[in-house]
């Protein structure tokens, strides 16, 4: 058998130094037990805790060096997503006050706020809020209706009405003091777009400061030890400077300043600067599978249900096939989500320690980043409830640890970005890339483009039957595998782009146009974010050079690919890029790796190295 | 438009006096708010209302009339799902006192138990539990290993380890007095089997009685209100009467006797008078979706996001095609479920109401049972799922009603029957049936099947391509969809039975024989129970006398109908059932569908009746 911490240090990746000290150090922790706790005595252990981590290096990790921080803002990620092995409610208030409150501090302010306030928020000495979503406006960001108004060397913050309140903000019910307002940027009734202000929202004594009405959300199915709370402005005057001004500013003579024209633009660049949260989620997400498919196997190896025919041995709940399919499809998909987002969280470093801004990359991070969040939060929760469902009635106990993980994970799929408006974020992305790479085309080019249209259907039908043959009999080929992967997402994308361009040269509303292939539009996000997935796993093991655990590893992603490919296969057969023989043979491909792999199912789980506090064993037998 | 008091009335069925009481009496009451409350308090809060329901009609519908009951066991089953509509908790309380405790008193019992018990058990001076599980056997009920050995005109009833205590035992940590104790019944060394025996637990005053140990289950993911605990027994002597004796007893002079001379098919037989508790589960799991669906049905008219192009209108989260399929294509489903449950309900009746036994519907009563549970609780978890996320960070405030919803229903899908194991017993029923038709063959007749065989896949092909021609263009021809329900059965199980029979006649291990096949296994079970689903939402559409009624339901069944075959579109695909071209019309029929029936969602959601207090609207705008 191969040792699990072999498969460790591959999956320990490019942060393999920091995540065996943070190992180590949640190793010795004490878990707070936290079942049952009542709404304030959790959100009171919480912050105690978040004082204690405080004190240690991890709010350092992201911040600039000048002010005490470390400057290596990919492990501050995966700090983040260590925690996510623990109460989730530290975690989220972790990444509250030091990814999204000190995170918008660091990213959209300049260096008078960085000096003024980044020390304090990396001490906990001033808890803040993110507050950003309105009642009314949770995914449309850009029409956001609280406003900051300037007059006279201040800003004017205010809420017109219930629609427009700060609603769901991390912080705000309980430790707060001063929040990142996200307002409309108003001077002399001309609009400039959303910008970021610094409001206090509390005094030293934790008062409510004057115009500032604070609610409580109340209880959460989950997350309870993080206070959400509402915040009201009524004409809040702020100073000039509390405008984080690093895209935008007023002069002193009441000017409205940016180096970027466009409103619109000003603002989706803002919103990139603050992509680390959605990558923290979808890191967050995936500790959470780990977890769930660890404590599911350990029970499925242990308990055992029915017995052989005539005999009297019981069988292990693992070695029935269903269970293998419940439990080791998910693993082998983990798996894969794992290292697409190690290297998501390493082009998260490269971008934003470049020297030089370069939008490019800066675009293709933000896009990935929302697909990877999309499909990485669905893949935990349905990981979980299959956990869940696979343990049992044990599985249903709050000593299994199930329950708290499903309730407190069950909102990554909508904060942070609602999945579904994320994905479709992800199809807008790629359908803007096809249409520029066709924008600037000569008459003669723009004529053999039509032409290719014209023989679109016939080339394809030919790539089709390529794609078919050429891998005769080998469904274990990776190379066939990245074949369907490629050409779907190509000709989803493709497809999509002639059918939203026929759609909007006919006399349709141009919203239902858009929306009436929306199905469509998603499915280009997902098979895009699938085809990435599957390139950093095949990365991955290419970079392995433990030649054991890569060739286990092999048997992992055949799995995750044909596995993906069987629940797909509606589209493959449809579009005539497999063959209903060769559909079978996936299914039966599937079930044999199912089988071969079951063996290796407790060195896959053992691999994640998750502490044992945080895995609490279900009933025993 | 049409009124949803119309569609309600269909949707009333066979019960339609009993629900319009049961809805007014619900109307009138007060709902008690159990968001955060602690353990203690909610089953405390759920006891004292047990008790205000021990005084309506409600416990004594299902008992014999003869001891102050009604004996409608079907409506029974219906007020059970009403309760459904209020805190889960009580529901499943109420379930455990009168259909698990009670029931099993009644059904596994004789005159002198239902004559000294069930007064008491109606009107809950008798509160009881229902000791069935333990923590080694869960579905394995037939092997579990608590034991009753007779001696000297008494039984005593003993826990042998810790695997074998019983365990999830709803009623056992605080209120319960007595427990039906599922043992194994041995007599001089011989084991009869599992037999039921009314085992006292607690005395007068609230105390374990000597030799009964009690836990607790603790907190668990949802149902706080319900008191689940652990019962060990050390040698606990009970009366020989207290052998719940229909199928089996012990005569005065230390013999077994039975009326079933089969050990096997004596426990078979006493499950299956059981078999009103997963009716009720799945009655109870439709009320979920239900309440979810009008719920997030609700919000998604009256929550806008985002604006048309070029425009300041925004748009309603229901006029979006992925918001359409997202809640639409469940409530299509949520339709077809209701109206197989009101079948099996009535099935239900007539089977338990029959003057004599009829084993072939009690049988048939059974599978159907055990898959619609299956069926309906997989379908409640995921669209309480689906329209959690549909109400975004709203959907995850308790006040949303959401969170409960999604954990107090979260373990129907594993308790009265895991739901993998359920669908086997399905399978397993169909593979008998099967047999049993060609196991009295002629030679002839034998030579013919084998003709036959070697013909099938000929055959089959042609009749594939007649389930393809057959109905031209129109995707919404109820014949075809009946067609391709039937067909899919029909192949599913056939496929089956050869590939079982093939790899039996082989060296294969029995047990890796029907474990290689387990994915086909449960095919067979689902597509069995989809078809019946689908016909019993056909027979009902055929049952409305309303016209307008009528052609809505159409679509509504249109809409389920193709949403399941797009779903499985690759099984079609696959055996040549459907072309690629007749496939992505579905899915344009499908989108078509949704956006046709946008206009009726609210109606079709409020034709569900759920009383207003039950649903709790999420923060406006």
């Amino acid at each position: 058998m191969i040792e699990p911490a072999r498969v460790t240090e591959v999956l320990d990746g490019r942060h393999q130094e920091l995540r065996r000290e943070l190992r180590e150090r949640m190793t010795d922790a004490k878990l707070a037990d936290t079942i049952g706790l009542d709404v304030d005595t959790h959100r009171a252990l919480v912050f105690d805790q978040l004082r204690e981590l405080a004190a240690t290096r991890h709010p350092r990790l992201g911040f600039a060096k000048q002010y005490g921080g470390e400057g290596d803002i990919g492990g501050s990620v995966v700090s983040f997503q260590m925690l996510g092995y623990g109460d989730l409610s530290l975690m989220v208030k972790a990444g509250v006050q030091w990814g999204l409150f000190g995170g918008a501090v660091q990213m959209l302010g300049t260096e008078r706020h960085h000096a003024k306030y980044l020390p304090d928020i990396m001490s906990l000495d001033l808890p803040g809020c993110f507050a950003m979503t309105e009642t009314g406006h949770g995914s449309d960001v850009q029409h956001l209706r609280t406003t900051a108004r300037y007059d006279n060397g201040e800003f004017v913050v205010d809420t017109p009405d219930d629609a427009a309140r700060k609603d769901y903000i991390g912080n705000a019910a309980r430790d707060g003091r001063m929040a990142v307002v996200f307002a409309q940027l108003i001077v002399e009734d001309r609009s400039y777009g959303v910008h970021a202000f610094l409001v206090p929202i509390r005094d030293a004594a934790g008062r409510p400061v004057p115009g500032v009405r604070i609610g409580d959300c109340g209880p959460k199915a989950g997350l309870n030890g993080v206070d959400n709370g509402r915040l009201w402005f009524d004409h809040v005057r702020i100073p000039k400077e509390n405008l984080l001004n690093r895209y935008g500013d007023v002069t002193d003579d009441g000017a409205y300043t940016s180096s970027i024209e466009s409103d619109s633009r000003r603002f989706f660049t803002m919103l990139g600067t603050l992509v680390r949260g959605r990558i923290s989620v979808a890191g967050a997400a995936n500790s959470a599978s780990q977890r769930a498919l660890t404590i599911a196997v350990r029970r499925a190896e242990s308990r055992s249900q029915f017995r052989k025919p005539d005999s009297d041995t019981e069988i292990p709940l693992l070695d029935y096939l269903a269970h293998q399919r419940k439990l080791l499809i998910p693993l082998a998909r983990t798996y894969a989500l794992h290292f697409a987002q190690d290297e998501l969280v390493g082009m998260l470093g490269d971008v934003q320690s470049a020297p030089e801004p370069d939008p490019i990359a800066q675009r293709q991070l933000e896009s990935r980043a929302a697909g990877i969040k999309a499909v990485a939060t669905w893949h935990a929760t349905s990981t979980i409830q299959t956990a869940r469902e696979a343990c049992g009635g044990a599985g249903y106990l709050a000593d299994s640890g199930l329950p708290a993980l499903k309730a407190d994970t069950d909102v990554f799929t909508t904060f942070e970005g609602d999945n579904t408006v994320l994905l479709q974020l992800v199809a807008k992305g790629l359908l803007t890339d096809y249409r520029d790479n066709f924008a600037d085309l000569s008459p003669l080019a723009t004529a053999r483009l039509v032409a290719e249209q014209l023989m679109g259907a016939v080339l394809e039908r030919i790539a089709a039957r390529q794609v078919i043959s050429r891998f005769d009999d080998d469904v274990r080929s990776r190379d066939w595998h990245r074949s369907l992967f490629e050409d779907r997402e190509q000709h989803v994308l493709e497809g999509l782009a002639r059918r939203l361009r026929a759609a909007a040269s006919s006399d349709t509303d141009p919203f239902d146009v858009f929306n009436d292939a929306q199905d469509h539009v998603l499915l280009a996000g997902r098979v895009h974010i699938d085809r990435l997935v599957f390139d950093a796993f095949v990365a991955a093991i290419d970079n392995c050079a433990d030649e054991e655990v890569k060739a286990l590893l092999e048997q992992v992603c055949d799995l995750y690919a044909l596995a993906s490919i069987e629940a797909d296969r509606g589209w493959f057969l449809e579009h005539g890029r497999i063959t209903t023989a060769r559909s079978k043979k996936v299914t039966a491909e599937v079930n044999a790796l199912c089988k071969s792999l079951r063996q290796y199912a407790r060195t896959l789980v053992d691999a994640f190295a998750i502490p044992e506090q945080y895995l609490p064993a279900p009933s025993p037998t």
